[in-house]
């Protein structure tokens, strides 16, 4: 299957409204989190967030091409995202579209709460359908340790990605998540924030 | 007392209002729920939310007529919603003018708190008024299994349904509702939230 | 003192943009609530909105001039909002320019967390000064009964009111405040949402 | 290094834009918090909010121009925020650009957990980056009490001020951020909340 590509002018105008509504939801808060849309296959190019730009006010110059290797295509692109290697790695063990990494509360809880066990689990809920689980079948999201070392973060949570579940967490950090296209991606990261805000609430009323 | 109709346009109107509404306030994130609106009675015809648009940007094609067997009437129509049967069965069993079903997380919660009892029961609350429970009659709302088989779904929400609470549970899902008009539908979506919201939250207090 | 007036045009404007920004905030679900702005003083007019509008999408024609005893002044006019007899106590025990009532869910909760008691006791919190109590003053703010006779209601409140308070509680069903102005009232709206969650906050840390 | 400044004109843009979006979050209901841009260096002069207008509504006649000890430069401004004077020893301690105080419920809420040991410790949490501490360091935002002295209030902050935590509580009122410029101070103020937010539903969740 051929991955799912968009032109450079989409995919900012994409990303853009992305943010924007990741940001009015508190997901995206300050310059938290990272996304990126494939531009081209075989060997990908994707676009992805520049470094320390707020979320909530991105424009056109804000964004960076970058090769398979996570290296700017031109000289004088800003500095992408610290974390493009994790985007890169992701493009190399899936046929994603789109690569979205926002920093929930949500997610930061869960990841705490079931750092001990590794994963977060979730099952009997409707709401997995949204990420491509059946609602009765138990998905287990995987939780990485928050390592400040990107190449080994990035290697680690290659080791540990679930081919059911388009989803990893990192420990007191968020969650990535990647899917076929842009719409895709931006649908897990709505889903993840509610199946993550369920299981919250529910431990907070002792279930 | 016959059924409260509109036209195909003003259906759409009055369906992607609602559909914005609901999706800024958390209730219908990313593919999640299915509203519909009656466009003729006797036999009822209604206009349903297409099968896994994104609630947050619905457009005119992003909607079919279906008949009261919830089949498409148009054989170019997109899918209609997998639970258009849900629908079919609640025009069939009331006078709907509109029957709206969101994802909303207090719903989910609600439903699992009292999972066992089969009902949320609510009393002395002034916004039952809202779903036209005097404030200090004592409300059930019946909560079903979520189960995968719609018919048999449909089935059960029939059997169960309140005659003077106008919500049905799913279990771990959401939240059905109708009424006389899609104004007073929209509306008892508004008010299931509170009164959800004041039962978790009166639970995480303790009471 | 004289009371502060609006024309009966600017108290639409100011009631319109005042209902829309607390049904955003989710204070005004429904058609939950109700707002006035005095249009004459000696004896006092009241415009008030009418009875079962949807508090998100108020016009013009939603509101009722009524006089001191709560009666509409004229028989075209649509009927009032349930509760004006309410607004109509207030604007004779005070030089109120504005009387507003909303429906927040955290002064439900705070109104059941302290009903034994009768009232909501707040102290030693910064915000208290926007409702004109010194930060470490001790305001209460008196709960009384959601009675159904709103005449009966009505004489509660008066006998209850604290004139060091600008605010009363009903009991699960919301909150009544007024001010000098109409900007007083919007603001204290906005600060007892503050407070009361602050407060519901605690209780559910254990404080 | 020379302290970075903004014209008025553009002063006001920024502040007033930081304002509507801190109002929109809740984080400036009523007339809660104040916020300042400097102007000059060497003596300082910096524009502050005037006293008492609703953060969600500032125009333009809406700030004040104070010189280093916090008086208006013109007899002819409103009356200064009655916290400039902690503006302008921040301004005297650092090298800031921007100065800003809001009223989060969640800073409430922290302050009040932690006001017995005088600090928030907050550690191994990614988002502490975005106030310029590191992953995995241990950063502490000092307590201070709720002094209605000011200019005492404004002594203590600058006894307690942590050179590497950008970021003073003040007990059950609110925090004062500051950064090189008013893009650093508008993200401290959303990495706080999450910080915030983060403690307060862990310490929910029995963590």
């Amino acid at each position: 299957m051929t991955r799912t590509t968009q032109s450079h002018a989409n995919a900012v105008t994409t990303l853009i409204a992305s943010a924007t509504g990741f940001y009015q939801r508190g997901w995206m808060l300050g310059t938290g989190g990272n996304l990126s849309v494939a531009l081209r296959d075989d060997p990908v190019v994707f676009l992805v967030t520049a470094s320390g730009r707020p979320k909530g006010k991105l424009g056109p110059a804000d964004f960076v091409e970058v090769d398979a290797a996570g290296a700017a295509l031109s000289p004088d692109a800003p500095k992408p995202s610290d974390e493009t290697l994790i985007h890169a790695a992701l493009y190399r063990q899936t046929n994603a579209g789109a690569v979205y990494h926002v920093h929930q509360i949500s997610a930061a809880l869960c990841s705490t709460l079931d750092e001990a066990q590794g994963f977060v689990e979730l099952t009997d809920i409707e709401m997995l359908k949204g990420i491509g689980v059946p609602a009765r079948a138990v998905a287990r999201i995987p939780i990485v340790d928050n390592d400040p070392d990107i190449p080994a973060l990035a290697r680690e949570i290659e080791r540990v990605m679930n081919p059911e579940v388009p989803a990893v967490l990192i420990r007191r950090h968020g969650v990535y998540t990647w899917g076929p296209t842009a719409d895709d991606a931006h649908r897990h990261i709505e889903i993840l924030d509610y199946l993550f805000e369920y299981r919250c609430r529910l431990a907070q009323l002792g279930r």
